[in-house]
């Protein structure tokens, strides 16, 4: 596992397990200067938290953050910052009764056969609980681009097949207001309200639902290093790092796919100041990998969440075919998507927080 | 620009531009005592070239590949394996009228913007032509592979709307021979005949097409590093860092977001002999990032080229309205999908030569 | 700072400043299985500590360790480790009357230069405390050493111009015995009285010495890699990344320099049984950057202490010239040197248990 | 030996055996905008050419370069510079006697063992030919130094115990015109002679000689990246990748381990004009790993040539013990530190232009 840090110059490393002590991040690279404060991490971290909607699991961590290094009189110093949030509410003993199962859509058989060992304890380092540590690094991602006057924002764009209507992408401020006074995180009210239909449907059947996530990011011109880490690249192997996600596309995505180059080309244009404009954006944001000034945009599917009350055929570690039933009292989330949208947009802002340090060595 | 390499102890560099004095790859990290060949490479790159079909550009390159270091009688050393492919039929002198204007959906724009300078002949170090690198690149990371008897195979699944039947997959013989019989590498016969009748059409508007790839490959169980490096995230990485790609999903993908979890998770199951066995493959073939041994499947959206014969409007670099037409003579590829499936197969293989190193170093 | 990492596969990142709540490591990469226990960790730190001798600083931090993840059921699951070690003793209002003076011989004059910034509170980030972190993430490193069969010492080679008789390299135990029966971690009990000596002079004189520490490891014959990572390359990285070091040297060091090539080539010979045999150890026990299965062996310079009680010149931060004194009751240590040796060996664990997992993909 | 790549942010990666076709080097992150000439690398890779005085080897390479890539209209455009270098004067046939003897001082013992092949054609990969690459990558780095009025000089400061006295390191041209002048790279001209008259005696007794590289550069204040990549660190590790290296030490290096503190740390002081100022520098020009903007001052050990005339003991790759003579015709160099002096000059200017990108991103 060689591989728990990401980004190139703000860099950061993550650790812990879900019910292990503690989860956390160490940043490496945040350029000194920045006002940082533990109450901004603090509230990026609420955004995430479970219980707070009926639409996500309950379990009630308070996911306080401490700040252990890197600031000093309330500004980033260049050195690491180090971010600790201890697990509290982390109750294992639930997870007893089906340690000798492979859990269908989980991890288990995977990291069994990958380590020789598996820390089944609420899922272990393959827990979507590691993402606490992403959204905490993410908030000081987020302050660093607001210092560039870079913002975004991430929303439901689907669930179980039910579609939003695409929003105005040139007004960010609309956007996140509209998403964020949605219970699901999603700007059209319309599809929401059927949205919220549906997951009630399938929590009485103890079932799942899937869905898609999209986000938008108002960035300069510039950002992205061709050839490979290219500015969608990067993008995308955020995503896909994140648990249970099955796709990405930007722009036009894979609908590009049944188009003529004469409907997909953006013409260039110029406005009366002369200005370069570009009209439309099949292309999502970028042109050979590298940012064109136009709303970045991108969007991610979620698979439904594998952990359903509904009882499925597996077997154990053993080799003896079983019936997997989840632990009674056990918490998750019927819709996993939902409780993404902070995620997706802290893993953005670390992959547009890298591209900008990045960037200043692009010329002399 | 300093992102040119892939990979992480199977790495490779790649340099040069489209109408440079040659392309090239530098790969370290290849293990020693591999046998292998300038044969072999040249036969990858020959599946690249143009100009072997009617539906592909008529740029007739030789695509020569030189081994410049890394073997010894004829098996690798453990140096790094340079290999060098000389440009021979870059005419340059047509881009001349064409220099000062922005080219819709090509990256000119960005470069200038990013770097201050472009080197505008043949698209320069954003052009395809530095995928030939990949495939080099990539005939050694299929010869490793083959050591650890794994295979791939990748091939047309869509053009301009028009979709296959879904293959089997548990058969990669077959489904290669199949493919590579089809002009289009397309293994679905009646599909692809649909295919070429629609890009036969585009053609003569002076248009193009987009298309979908799809991919499987026959992997050990353990490859794929979580958290960040989970296998379906550096493969995403690695498919969206080529030229004209907009989307990536592995197994159900996009699909999944209007699943349910009863529908989509892959129960466990035992044979006969007592090996477990998941009978669907909705996961395409990961959980948690890491390869459960089931075929490893995902598709990529390719979008329609941006160079067409009809005219465009854009703007000149000094921000003058104008009509942008191709060169005459110029060649370009009415759908890029057809000849992106050896550079697939060749990216894929690098995802997975890197990941094979990486696993040596999971357990004691 | 984005470098506050250390390795390619087992990887250690640290963070933490000397006065701040807390100092720590992240491992990532250590492979599944290695049994590691918390008071394994815990008795490497004991080594480092200060206040355990007349000869080193009187700072009494318990430095006790916390393991925040990556063990399960006594064993590593190849997820990363967080150690985390909370600050206790740390007492920063004696550096307030200091706070706006350049220190002779120390950093903080570059840090302001480099970040606008620095945190003076003890030396900040730029203290020796953060070698507590080191010698954490040594303690780990040397756990998987010993799985490997890989032994290493490091003691005192010289105090203040005194050196010692070249102990046998060749018997690792008797020579660990004797560094650790030493106040000094001296192997050379003769040589060790005239340094107490030399040390209990200057501490009179509020004043410092500088030293030689030297290494030893029974490695096998394969590590390293060509050509910029050499193993000798790695092991000067290492050290000089240590504060107050001046200088590397592999066997014959700076001794070759005036030596003829007859009489420092090491002749190869073979033994009874036919295996090859080196009978000098000239090169120190790498060739070509590559291990060669002889005693690894090299020696580090260390600087005295800039922190002496005696008044110094300085400026202050304004520009004003001024005299620096060190704050009454600062703790500080004669002679550094002494207080390395665990972090040298610390150090040297962590460069070899890298080179051991990259050793694992030299060959098919 | 996934480990051919040198610097993050300016980093280069080389390839190429002795006696195989070509030697070469990718720079990958040189920003854009860099005018750069293939005369200008083709004056560097003179300064190291062989075959240029009476004392060092007779082999004469042209050692013609050609740059394949990244270069448009006579400046950089970001993407990666390939330089190429073709090995014409390479002879292997002589190397068929002694290709089954392990060679006292050489690295095939090591490179058999770890990787069960040896290119034994003039030293294969671990041939010091391979700096050639590094002296095309390092005229690049030069030239970006330049830009940032960044200056540098190497020479000889010692060979076979013969030391010279310490020039002023205060002024680079008139250091660099002496040190230009003399055959043997060395500014002390007295000393010089003594030295030649050295070489001179262990040519007819067909042994070699050590001897001691100094660099200087002066760098403005602000370099280096702590914790781990310390400037001293970076220096240092590229100092002992190269063949026959020893040793390093910045500034006070080894005599600093039997100094005092009182007499070590460089007091800082203020000029008229109200500026900072340090009056010694036995620091070498860092302190905690950042440059200080004193002159950059280090030494290198290099060892004596291990290819003598003397017949050496030895074994056979079979186990028999045997007679190591080089073959008739051999050519060598009776004192390698000479010929190093442009190499460690390249190195250093790679070390510090990197430095300089990574530098971009400590502030805001």
């Amino acid at each position: 596992m060689a591989s728990n840090f990401f980004g190139e110059l703000f860099r950061f490393t993550t650790f812990g397990e879900s019910h292990g002590p503690a989860i956390g991040a160490v940043i490496d690279g945040c350029p000194a200067g920045l006002a940082l404060k533990v109450e901004e991490i603090q509230a990026e971290l609420k955004q995430r938290q479970p219980g707070m909607s009926p639409y996500t699991s309950p379990r009630a961590e308070q996911d306080e953050v401490e700040i252990l290094s890197g600031i000093f009189e309330g500004k980033t110093t260049g050195a690491p910052i180090a971010l600790l949030i201890r697990n509290k509410d982390a109750d294992s003993s639930k997870y007893e009764p089906i340690k000798d199962l492979l859990r269908p859509g989980h991890a288990n058989f995977s990291y069994l056969k990958k380590y020789g060992v598996f820390d089944y304890r609420g899922g272990g380092r393959s827990s979507a609980r590691e993402t606490v540590a992403r959204v905490a690094a993410g908030a000081v991602a987020k302050k660093l681009l607001a210092h560039f006057k870079i913002d975004l924002c991430a929303f439901v764009a689907a669930i179980g097949g039910i579609e939003i209507e695409q929003p105005d992408l040139s007004h960010l401020e609309t956007l996140k207001k509209k998403t964020r006074e949605n219970p699901l995180f999603c700007p059209d009210e319309k599809a929401a309200k059927k949205m919220m239909e549906a997951i009630e449907k399938v929590k009485l059947e103890g079932d799942s639902l899937g869905g898609v996530l999209q986000c938008v990011a108002h960035v300069p011109v510039g950002l992205g290093d061709p050839v490979y880490a290219k500015l969608e690249a990067e993008l995308a192997f955020a995503m896909l790092s994140l648990p249970a996600t099955k796709g990405f596309e930007i722009g036009s995505g894979f609908k590009a796919a049944s188009m003529k180059g004469s409907e997909h080309n953006d013409a260039f244009d110029v406005d009366e100041k002369g200005n370069v404009t570009i009209a439309t954006n099949f292309a999502g944001g970028t042109l050979g990998g590298i940012s064109t000034g136009l709303p970045l945009t991108f969007r991610v599917a979620f698979k439904p969440p594998s952990s359903i009350k509904k009882p499925q055929q597996t077997v154990s570690i053993a080799g003896k075919k079983s019936e997997f039933k989840l632990p009674e009292g056990s918490r998750h989330d019927p819709c996993v998507a939902i409780r993404a949208v902070p995620i997706i947009e802290a893993m953005t802002a670390l992959v547009l927080a890298d591209a900008i340090l990045m960037n200043r060595s692009a010329k002399l």
